[in-house]
């Protein structure tokens, strides 16, 4: 640890990171389920893709990547990387929580906001933070929504976004 | 107060948060004003809705619910909430300001960017940072601005937003 | 120094930022080159303007100058400062730290996020942070990338984003 000249400890500084993750809507009809959040919505429309397509635990993911500097979903998650190609978002947390801790770093805490015109997060927020919680292994995730005013492709229903931001720590 | 074995303090680790909010412009000759940055812009185009439209201040207040985990704007001064229906984007400030206390939050900084291709925000920077600041309670606020190259719903001039972030620390 | 009554050090709070740009790509044919977190990308589409375009490098310096509340892009490197209209990314960024530097802030960390179709940010990932890391005197960077899965301005290939974060630190 590091110590000022009388001893006592210096906390190093934090690290920010940012991380945004886009997908399609499914086409109307297509019967694949929606996931957000860790968790699955039913009603609601998919997401177009190979993925699960849970724009909250990507976004969530790049940004804990972004902030311990350890690359993005592309690099951690690619094409080369056949085992991981199924991965629920769960799964990636989980796996990016590793990376953090092999590279030395400790989660503060992750926030997430799901732009999108549905489904109404509101309703199980404490849901899906309790979800994407226990996939980083206990570390304090935050969820909130936004709408855009019917503007732009969330506005129109061509697809969501999630944004992120996360905070970490040299160990 | 956490020690370490030797007795001396650690400090809790902050948080940090992110908010966007979006808004349409009225349409050209409605003559409703623009709110933004807790300021009033005579002679500028105002905001569509029944809010006062002010996405910097929108854009903050989620910002600092999403670090400290208390919700977003919908959850705080949604629908069921009849008595915050009108509020200013300073009422919002200060009311948010609020529950991050009684959470047991103090308030590090909060930094918004305007992405909007009018007003321009550097006219009047340090108006909007103070008045933010003092809806706050003094908190440090930054103000920058961007726009998009003409590209995309702002470039369109169809609407404009706000992108912000937030450090708390537990108290 | 700040100290508890103990005597004990206080590390003041850090402060976090965040900065977006966006640049309209070049007309196809166009031969000027592009310019992408301090690094020249030769065989890739150029991008608009008059500057050369680097949206990693400028989200970077909006991102610092929102953290440290010293304004942004335009206020800094404004049409009234014609000294700075032609500047490379790594010179505005060497601008920006030098000005953080007299302002009394020391850099935590940088993290962007590419947000566009091309180039390939992975293949020279290092070599951006490392480039900017340079610029800003050493400073962690992190570099990351996102498509919009063809939704959006960035989708329909008119242009890309970078968008940012930072924590900086009173010294």
């Amino acid at each position: 640890m590091t110590t000022t000249p009388e001893g006592h400890p210096v906390t190093p500084l934090p690290r920010t990171g940012i991380g945004v993750d886009v997908h399609a809507w499914a086409p109307e009809g297509d019967d694949r389920p929606l996931w957000l959040g860790c968790l699955r919505w039913p009603g609601e429309r998919g997401i177009e893709g190979h993925s699960d397509g849970d724009v909250a635990a990507h976004a969530a993911c790049n940004a804990l990547l972004s902030a311990a500097g350890l690359g993005d979903l592309g690099s951690v998650f690619g094409t080369d990387r056949p085992e991981m190609a199924g991965a629920s978002g769960a799964q990636m947390l989980a796996h990016v929580a590793d990376l953090l801790a092999r590279g030395g770093f400790q989660i503060g805490n992750v926030a997430v906001q799901v732009v999108a015109r549905r489904p109404r997060v509101g309703a199980r927020r404490a849901e899906m933070e309790a979800a994407m919680s226990s996939a980083l292994g206990g570390a304090p995730v935050s969820v909130s929504a936004a709408t855009t005013d019917g503007l732009g492709f969330v506005g129109r229903v061509e697809g969501l976004a999630g944004i992120a931001t996360a905070l970490v720590a040299p160990r």
